[in-house]
């Protein structure tokens, strides 16, 4: 049976121009960037043209993005890295109860050693409310941590109203755009943000590559200590390739996203019409229209996500049950919970994220396979003989 | 002019075999291998296949091994993540004064936050005294950090001796085998450590990946938080490509050491006598026998080594003056200093690090290239005509 991905939140296939783009630094050009000669200095250019290409996709500069491993990578240097930097300023940090856990553990672990957090809360639709962000500062807070899409719920948050807020303070202002890189246009300017957090594999580039936008001036320590690549902020032997390839795909999705997200909105629409036209009690999460293009996010009342992602993979779908990186852990959503889902209800959610390959046919054939699904597990489910 | 690579210590080139073990999660096995579907689960197989390969190469069991995105990482891991998750038992540490600058700087920090760090000598041949380390034990001694190859003079380090005095006291033993893995054979077991870290690109796998050994039941805290990927120990989307290349060049590294380090072994000394010979005032710095193979480490009197690197990377040899991490901050060694070389002498370092492709024909030619180079930037030298 042909495989139809509708997983895009959990990672995308690389363009086929971004592999060979990797290929020579894997064969020819492995020298490490940090040498003096010849060799590293193939590296060392690749390593360049990289970070402008992604500075370009949101229209910062070059020597403002400090390559990571990943996009938690650059969500821990971003979070801890200023708290570290500027604690002797203040120990007060404001996020939201709906971050990515690579933002909400670091702060765990920041509240433990003496600094206090405000989680502001977001409406019914996932949306926080920059008046609540405005009314959370103190004269002790250093930084804002909002993201700027949420990748369960789809989420796009009004991070440039937030900008305008912390702009005039010396707050700094941090988005996890993990989510939104490649999928909405970003420009770090407008959003007024001094940190960005940016992942390859979100914008069908390689995974295990990711990347930090600091604006210049701005002040964090290193999380990964040790060697003087990437201005002493990161330590650590280049992914050269992975680098290359990252800046290769921030390239495309630049020049493709127009188009992309044209065809992605009308593919998500159709989709979440299609699934309130056939589907009974289900409840789709995340905002109507703000919202990630190609993302819909819903909640089946009285069946668990788990089973519907599992008959789906047996039709050849892959989708995701909650986020990707929780999904091991079975536990309930944070997000969900922010948003007011009842525990119940979350117990079925699912995420559908289309890519740019994807096609109306394919969510025509999705709107036929997954009712008769649903059916069946709701057949089985206690709940469901209680509920109806 | 063909090229002749050797600086393998600044990174190695991968093996054919890795580069087409990895061309697939690239390209069609794209999944995230948290996820639930089938192309997520194609992914975890290769994660769960390169664990072993990287277990099997140390004689770890699968399920110790934590992959990171370097051994920098992994250092990293290892000293804060142990510093971290045993304070409560004490707060004082044992290292060395020619460790990485990744085990270097991640203590330094910790002794801002209140660890107490001991620092042992080495030797002129740069090995640690067995006898030093037990000597600086306290009761409150949490964690003893000790290289088992340094990166800049060769030398390899009596870490066995060394678990045989932590092995019963509740001390963990950690040991940074970047420089020293697929060099030379590794067994957990038989060194005693509890931890131990690797880097893939220093044994012909691709750069930008890395793993930290655990000894199971070793406590340590994440350092990169966030998902529950590798057991909660290290979140981030896992480099599912870069991942399976390390397993491959795992695999291949322990199948080919015992030939290339008899070879390799053969050239350096090869390399070294005629150094010697050929070459006056100079230093041969490290162990004479304890030493990685292929690794030759000098220091050349009256001149610069960064001159003799731009000559010779004009006549087609690739070396590394001093360790390629610092080499762009023209610092002075740390680890040169601890083995008692004066900074004058220190100034003309070099490191020709040889790898399993390089011939004799190779060693030949650069002996016949090195001399005049040394001539030449000797007799423009101030210091050469005074000291002569």
């Amino acid at each position: 049976m042909p495989l139809t991905y509708f997983d895009h939140i959990a990672g995308t296939p690389p363009y086929p121009e971004v592999v060979e783009t990797m290929l020579p630094y894997l064969k020819e050009h492995y020298g490490n960037p940090s040498s003096l000669h010849q060799v590293g200095k193939a590296a060392k250019v690749a390593v360049d043209q990289a970070r402008t290409q992604v500075a370009d996709l949101i229209g910062a500069s070059a020597e403002e993005i400090y390559f990571t491993a990943s996009g938690s990578e650059a969500n821990n240097l971003a979070i801890k890295g200023v708290a570290q930097a500027r604690q002797k300023k203040g120990r007060h940090i404001i996020s939201s109860k709906i971050e990515h856990y690579s933002v909400l553990h670091p702060l765990k672990s920041l509240s433990r050693q003496g600094f206090e957090i405000t989680y502001v809360p977001v409406d019914e639709q996932g949306i926080v409310d920059p008046k609540a962000v405005q009314a959370a500062i103190r004269p002790d807070t250093i930084l804002v941590s909002i993201m700027l899409a949420n990748n369960e719920v789809g989420a796009i948050q009004p991070i440039a109203q937030i900008g305008r807020i912390t702009r005039d303070k010396e707050i700094y202002l941090h988005t996890d755009a993990v989510a939104a890189a490649g999928r909405i246009p970003i420009n770090v300017a407008e959003l007024g943000v001094d940190l960005l957090s940016l992942a390859s594999d979100q914008f069908h580039g390689p995974q295990g590559v990711g990347a930090l936008y600091a604006r210049q001036g701005t002040r964090f320590l290193p999380h990964i200590e040790g060697g003087t690549q990437e201005g002493g902020k990161r330590a650590g032997s280049y992914n050269v390739a992975g680098i290359a390839g990252m800046g290769c795909a921030a390239e495309l999705a630049g020049r493709d996203m127009p188009e992309t997200s044209k065809k992605l909105t009308y593919l998500h629409e159709k989709l979440i019409n299609g699934l309130e036209d056939k589907i009974g009690d289900i409840v789709i999460t995340g905002h109507k229209s703000k919202r990630i293009p190609g993302h819909v996010s819903l909640c089946v009342k009285f069946i668990e996500g788990e089973s519907m992602l599992l008959f789906l993979d047996m039709q050849g779908f892959a989708v995701a049950s909650g986020s990707a990186c929780t999904s091991l852990a079975l536990k309930r959503s944070q997000v969900l919970e922010a948003i007011g889902i009842d525990a119940a209800t979350a117990n079925g959610s699912m995420v559908i994220s289309l890519g740019k390959d994807n096609t109306a046919a394919e969510v025509d054939r999705f709107l036929e396979v997954l009712p008769p699904i649903v059916d069946r597990l709701r057949q089985m489910s206690p709940l469901y003989k209680q509920g109806s």
